[in-house]
């Protein structure tokens, strides 16, 4: 729960108990990265890379994206564009290896790169999910209901935006889920890249929301992110060209994401899923360079494997693992900040959609991950937003949070007094060493049951995920959003009415 | 399952598809281990235990371990034995920190030390629990079972024999479990610490079981282990010093676990409860080399928090986490091969059971732990042992074998030709690369389902927990007990005819 509720539901309970002030924001990574590559074979997988982009290039389809790379000395051949080592060099010595993004209030503030950590909810899914109602198309309410979910917990320090709200037209999602975003969350919200013109009136809501009425105050910091997804294999297609563009031109952060399925759109073995994964991240960092050297751009993997039963993508497996760890090492190679995702293809919130998920947490973390995307409430492959899941995954997720906080391991915390007071088989349930510390000693759990089977079994058998289910509800009718300014907000309601008015802006291919 | 199993199933699909051949057994960990201590923190843990030692000592109850201590120079004062850091160091000098241990076959062959990793499904558990006919008190034939289901598959490296078979009576239970663990199993099996009569009636057995005729062949090398627990705080009670010297003078494996639960048995710091369970375990392990310098003998650590809202042992808690990180860390500032445990407070196999027995299972390999006992079927705090948990937690153990495998990457693995074969937007099903690999290439799950929602709903809905417990019961019905020399079968039900004939050996308290 964020500090300020945690404190509110604290003082109606007991208005004297001191709180734990474990900071759930601002995330540092305290451990080294594990790797699965020596030194020698990560540089080989970058140097089969800078091959790939050399020698068979990639198809870039936007002409106007051609253009640019032409320009700086890329070696066009219809759709084919082939780039030298030279310029991923440049273009890599151009992209900042750490990032700051900036939110509706100071407190939101976050960086990328330099072992902070950062997590973002499910985006992209579909589908929305629950214990209630089943799996339904996405709608307005349900995207709602994720933000506020997302707003309601400091461990989650930005917004992704799902599930896809299907209730609306696609012509106006962009102008509704903008509105959405920025009303309930202070947050650092997401724009899909699904055409300038779209992008452009996101950029125009965000910047009436944080009262930016100069240019510079917009492109000179970053105020939203995108996420670019290759077409592997080696495919950059229009709207993805155009989003790296449309971004890179005023400074806002884009996360390149090829999506490599090893043995479907990607060499089948985690070394050559990743040397695919890292060419066509490249190229599409190249693109963003060209365009406006020092944009902020994020390294990205979503690598994972088949499932060779199903011929499904398979999230959490050894492999995606793997996939993970050596992403760390390519990411640190080329001296970028990057993301990993969280992942399952489980279709209901039971153990294996934890173990998958559980699995793909700790390899981001143990990867040295800047952002985690989809680190809670992504279920089925991606397809549903379930926000059970997201209450299962955000405890996991502050049990990360808690792993980062350093140990006391020194004087009286070493427990020699405390030891020397309690009788060999007492207890140190009254010692004074206990009693000074035992409400904040432990992280306290969201969701977690440790009754004994009895107590548990009277109070109705319940499994973590209906337990969560009551608790997304509680925490929607405890819900207040943030303060927001009455005439910013009347200003954004206008242009949106006004661009309603105007047809809104379809999504361009 | 084992290599053998799946032969089999793989020949009787078809004859000529190769096989997966990552192996389960003899496992070694290729990860530096996660520190949450310096290395100035860990000297001074080290320091203030050998403090108590020194300065507080320790109650040890049985007089003959009190003797063999005051023989080599502690000094006892009652009941209370107060050990210097020269015995410490002496001890600590004798104790080998590999150990090999031997089972019925030479692939059963277990290292403990040096990166090796062994793991062991639940021990100690009173009650028996499934989906069929939910928890009851434990038989001789879920005995039976569990140990069945540990000898099927090639990652649980050990027998830990459980649930506890309560409709044996206990004088006779020691003979019983000993039988079904060498009939059904030739892993290495495991006797409980209960009265030197039980532990001399168990050694005898596993002798005639491995054909041991001389003593030598039987106390030259280790046969079997157990667990000794401490009392904390700072007591070693009668029955497990008996344990101690048992084992200690016959050479068989002691692994000293003290259970030091923050804030109740032990300081609520977790750099303090590890103080005092590096105390109790250098305690014991001075016994046990005063005993016999180099009887084996691993560090263990048992070391968790109290739930705070219920009062009962919490595992797979940030602090659990924290606590093994740093256990480990002090096994290696002694120099010691140790164990770890898994666990959970879930009473049923859902989200909780499953994200709190991975994160102390990530713990346990991130802590470069040698042994993880509780490692499948482990829940309700350790009061039951499930046979879906189990299922559910191999799953996850082979996702660690498969990781710790190296990953190709060189030449043809890095995919170039793969990428330059296929075009730009096509796929790499039919590619070379793929048909040479893919047979081979993935973890092949065991109870994962990753069918698209549609199919899965179509195939009854079922979450992982109701498909483990179809796949355990398959297991069962495709049980095969290893080969076992029938000559050694007359000797051994002989004995324990005799044996029980002359009324057990009850427990010694």
């Amino acid at each position: 729960m964020n500090r300020r509720r945690r404190q509110d539901r604290s003082s109606r309970r007991q208005a004297s108990r001191p709180l734990r002030a474990v900071p759930y924001a601002g995330l540092r990574n305290p451990f080294p990265p594990m790797c699965v590559f020596s030194e020698d074979e990560t540089a080989a997988i970058h140097d089969t890379a800078l091959r790939v982009l050399e020698e068979l290039g990639i198809r870039i389809l936007l002409p106007r994206a051609r253009e640019i790379l032409a320009a700086s000395g890329a070696q066009v051949d219809g759709e084919t564009v082939r780039l030298d080592r030279g310029l991923v060099r440049e273009a890599l010595a151009a992209a900042p290896g750490e990032i700051t993004a900036l939110g509706g209030s100071p407190e939101r503030t976050l960086r990328f790169g330099g072992m902070n950590v950062t997590f973002s909810a499910v985006g992209g899914a579909p589908y929305a999910m629950d214990l209630d109602r089943g799996k339904r198309p996405g709608s307005l309410e349900d995207y709602r209901t994720m933000v506020r979910l997302c707003q309601s917990f400091d461990v989650i320090h930005m917004l992704a935006a799902a599930p896809e709200p299907q209730d609306v037209e696609p012509a106006f999602r962009h102008l509704e889920t903008s509105r959405v975003q920025l009303y309930e969350s202070d947050k650092l919200p997401t724009v899909y890249a699904r055409g300038t013109e779209q992008v452009r009136d996101c950029f125009e809501i965000i910047r009436i929301a944080r009262g930016l009425e100069r240019d510079e105050e917009f492109t000179d910091r970053v105020w939203c992110k995108t996420v670019i997804n290759t077409n592997s294999p080696r495919i950059i297609d229009r709207p993805m060209a155009r989003g790296i563009i449309d971004f890179a031109e005023v400074g806002q952060l884009v996360v390149v994401t090829p999506f490599c399925l090893s043995g479907a759109m990607a060499p089948i073995t985690v070394s050559g899923a990743l040397m695919l994964q890292h060419a066509e991240a490249l190229a599409a960092i190249v693109l963003g360079q060209c365009t406006r050297p020092g944009a902020p751009m994020m390294y990205g993997s979503f690598c994972s494997n088949v499932d060779m039963k199903s011929g499904a993508p398979a999230f959490g497996t050894p492999e995606h693992v793997k996939s993970l760890l050596g992403s760390g090492q390519l990411a640190r190679h080329v001296g970028l900040s990057w993301r990993s995702a969280a992942g399952t293809g489980a279709n209901l919130v039971d153990a294996q959609a934890t173990y998958e998920t559980h699995a793909s947490l700790w390899a981001s973390i143990m990867s040295g991950s800047d952002l985690v995307l989809h680190a809670a409430g992504w279920i089925e492959g991606g397809l549903s937003a379930s926000f059970e899941k997201f209450i299962v995954d955000v405890e996991m997720l502050q049990g990360f949070a808690e792993l980062f906080q350093p140990l006391a391991a020194s004087g009286p915390d070493l427990g020699f007094d405390a030891v020397a007071e309690v009788e060999p088989g007492g207890h140190f349930f009254a010692a004074a060493h206990t009693m000074e510390r035992y409400e904040t000693a432990f992280y306290e759990p969201l969701v977690s049951d440790r009754r004994n089977f009895g107590q548990w079994q009277e109070a109705g058998s319940l499994s973590a995920t209906v337990r969560a289910n009551a608790l997304w509800k509680q925490v929607l009718r405890d819900f207040e959003p943030p303060p927001f300014d009455a005439a910013r907000r009347e200003a954004i309601d206008e242009f949106v009415e006004r661009r309603t008015a105007e047809g809104g802006a379809p999504p361009v291919a």
